[in-house]
């Protein structure tokens, strides 16, 4: 992907990304339900790899199953390109694990960007003090075998409800994940870094100056707007 | 499929495969939540050929979609084999249909052996009409186009969160439906037909002859057995 | 309501009536999870007069809280306008019952066109018999008092986790129920009934014909175009 | 029980009973998510029996385990008390089923008044047929060693989030089944007779006399009660 | 409200106020499903004034709609009296926003006493830094106009299942949050302030002197009712 | 129980202790939905020692109730052996509490070794203070009587759809708490042990040395075997 739009999706915020698809009207782009794992201070960002679970027939998922070297969950690990985020579609079924530390270590080893099952992870606790960012719904202990079934890389899938096609841009924040189109990816990341401007003046408008949102936030007020452009070039944004 | 394994199968219940299945250590074979609509007195059998939805994203399912004629859902039902049953992954969401009744007419025009959903299916009291067995979770209205898109035919899929390979031989009858892995569907049918015989018997005895179960159901005392062997012997069966 | 408008939705599906809103962007107006309890073969048709329900607070819910001639749902019963559809936001509870069979009778007697809870209501097997349609999620016998306080007569209202405001036209048939927004319901129902022409005759085609769904359904050859308006010429319609 | 108490239990409604035992502060006396499998037109009555499940293990539920004289499914369908409702706790888990129509089968036979699980039954159709009544939440065809083991028999249990305990009264009707604590069940069915008798006198006003709900349900007015008590003694009730 | 009554509620848990709210009949007083943002260390108190949401029809829920001076969630957030809780009804719906940090800020700048939704807010991270409290189910970066329209201020509502009338007092701590009916508020404030002093008495004797809490926990005995007073007087409470 | 058992047990992780029983067929012995309050640390590790709720009937849960002396929640803490954990069946329900911060300071000085519920903790702030382990769903202000009646002390019960027996060895970490049935608890800790160090040799591999987890994790090369077996040397373990 492009590094600019990375650098500019790193600095703005899921809400706002969410309100400029929704501008779009794509109204269901937030994957549901996941949250960050020890959340590190700074946005996931990068094209999404995808994993694609069924549910598990006991026959195909004995423990042996892991030793076999195509298995897709380990395949899916060691293919993920650099930069990339793996997304994961564990039919939000979190009773048992989507992985574990050490698939997680080993994808953050090969550079990947993060993380994400609408299920949950084992190692939890562990994976949230790893230099990678990671999202799911809640810690499960149980090998992923119990459950679900490793069947297919890169193809659509669905995330938390949310369409995940390969390649789309997923960013992650310390409230949520969204997944932006990829062919809208650099519009977007404009939009919302424009936004995000905006935004910080309201903040600023609220915080310190006493004003009311009605006129403000959303703009309806040309002295907003005047006050706003003279803010801006003050902040040399 | 084998013929004989067909008529076979359409002669035992699910809950009969169910304990066949239990057996072999495969539990979680029954598609959870569907019921028949208008059940017509007699099993669903046949391979499964597979339709994969995933979430819909609002660009990409707009009603002009289906002028596509590469449109899945609608390829997926001109192109599902003879006496197959189209098994549908609707990831569990009956807030919009699956299908509705023109597409269900011209499969069953086409010879299809069934159709089940993991989410619901329009014009529901229609399809009870029509002679073709057809399973949901409960009737809905609004276009799949609604939260599904229709992305994938033939792969293995999850439905009602039962397994389901294309090709595994789907059994549904007045209460559920069973998915029978391919490999092992001829010696399950063979079983599922022994047992049917001694439950028939165990009906006979309890309704007729009075008997306590135990000891009977399942049999582990020998003058049950004798009992069985020579009413089934008396049966001709 | 528009008396020709009433007459043209008595004899449309809500499934063409969703696709009809889903193409004027409105995609959430089915309301979810009610059936019809005890089918009457003719659709629900009327404006909607509403009923809602906050939780119960249990001293201001005793049983002699209903010899209270103001109870907002007894309220609702005697004022409901003839011709209209009491709808009830239940809060998608059926713990408890949102009515019973006396107070439809009434509602019926006064010339209500029927009623529809998002929870469940008591003395469903009655109501099945009775000449009203009503709709709900499953039979519930507590008293309403249970759990939920009707607090307000003919406000917008969520039912189902559909929009309903005071007037917009409700339509129901043996699948599911619509709410089809007052502004727009003679336009839809014009188009519905356009539609459903269209649907007859690609039934015909599909059932007496054999033809395939694509370029049929919908419509994309001219061939299929001329087929049409000469079986419609044909038909009368 | 009373066999007096049981005969007045056989002609009121589940509704009424609710009422009446919310007069006495009882409010979660229903059994909440069941329904009869084929209603066959008259009330089950009589005094629970209990059988409680929990989550079954692996290894101690194989299908062998049906061959152990003592295991509890089994044993509480052989001493089941005549005119008893045998009543299961399945941890409202319909994904397996409580029993099938085999041991249902027996249980009739045996005399039971009726049948009621928080989960499913296996075989469902064939239950709907035989002259036993039956309530559970939906057909299920799995064997219920798969997610349950029967564990305690006669023990105070939940049922469809109600509380049961041995000997309290269970009633159900076309629509649910309600849970009478066994010391008031007398005054009760005492007092629902009462109540009904009232009922069908404003069924009466409603439908023939086109009165109003308000003042004649509950009754406020004075002259309602005076022809009320004209219609009781014309009615001879 | 009641300065004095205010300062009591900030010094006692949400526990103890439910055990006394139980005591007067009221069970169900506790807003289900939410927790703090970032937890200040101080209970939240006020006087509830409400926003009610309804499902959201996409025609009246545009973006532009912010644009409206009138529009019922910012009115909401510009006339909630000082020292009041804004309390949403927000359908238990978490997929979309109630509010964002940019709102929830301008209430806090006028002096609102903290802000609850049984939904999710967005910017939830840096809520949790804000200056006033916040309760809500779980982050949610999506606009709230995707499925709830803001439609009615200070009306009676529910909130986590809770009824909700304005003017009720709520008090939020470390887990919950509680709704007190105005008219009690008073005496209860007081009665938890007089379990709290025994709560800290138990607390004391089964720390340090190793007491057992049968005969302490509710008191029944004589000598513990003796020492509690003697703690009492020598702690000056 | 067995100390050296108990010892190992504290050092290794609930994932991997699921994992050694999912290969001897126990696959749902994990408590689904609970998490740590305030992780203390450290493993929480002790036999089960159980109490089952039912749901509560009104006039068997009135406040009173806890004067009694014989009020199994009361006695449960009472008679909990040191060492055990105190495993709670709470039918899955959070609406109320299981049991509060002075129950839980109780067991802590009496020697409990935890306490587990399948529904929520009142004072859980507190609770997470306490130097005791405790894992729930979420906090919950309510007193249990509210929805909850407690009846038995140490029979076989249902915790987080896990089997409990009593004696059962519970093994709680940051993530999840899992079941080890008793009979097999010592040889489980054996391989847990065994499977930690080699976990932790993979851990090594692939964040020091970059190895890819294919033929590391499991281990199916020969190679990897030998370097382990060369570390472990090193490692003195």
């Amino acid at each position: 992907m492009n590094e600019a739009t990375r650098e500019k999706l790193t600095n703005v915020s899921v809400a706002t990304l969410a309100t400029a698809l929704y501008k779009r009207g794509l109204r269901h782009q937030v994957i549901q339900g996941v949250h960050p794992i020890g959340w590190k201070g700074k946005n996931m960002v990068g094209p999404a790899f995808t994993l694609r679970y069924m549910p598990a027939r006991e026959d195909r998922n004995q423990l042996t199953e892991f030793r076999n070297p195509q298995h897709p969950q380990r395949v899916a690990i060691e293919t993920c390109p650099e930069g990339h985020v793996l997304v994961m579609d564990s039919r939000k079924q979190a009773d048992a694990a989507s992985a574990g530390d050490i698939l997680i270590r080993r994808l953050m080893k090969r550079g990947g960007a993060g993380v994400v099952t609408d299920g949950g992870f084992r190692d939890a606790a562990v994976i949230a003090d790893l230099e990678i960012p990671a999202y799911h719904t809640r810690p499960s202990s149980p090998t992923n075998l119990t459950n679900n079934e490793a069947i297919a890389i890169n193809e659509p899938i669905g995330c938390g409800d949310a369409p995940v096609f390969p390649g789309d841009v997923i960013v992650g924040d310390a409230d949520c994940v969204i997944v932006i189109p990829a062919e809208i990816a650099d519009e977007v990341a404009d939009e919302a870094v424009e936004m995000t401007v905006y935004e910080d003046f309201v903040v600023e408008q609220v915080m310190n100056e006493g004003q009311a949102i009605i006129g403000l936030y959303p703009c309806t007020k040309d002295e907003n707007r005047e006050k706003f452009e003279a803010w801006r070039k003050a902040q040399g944004r």
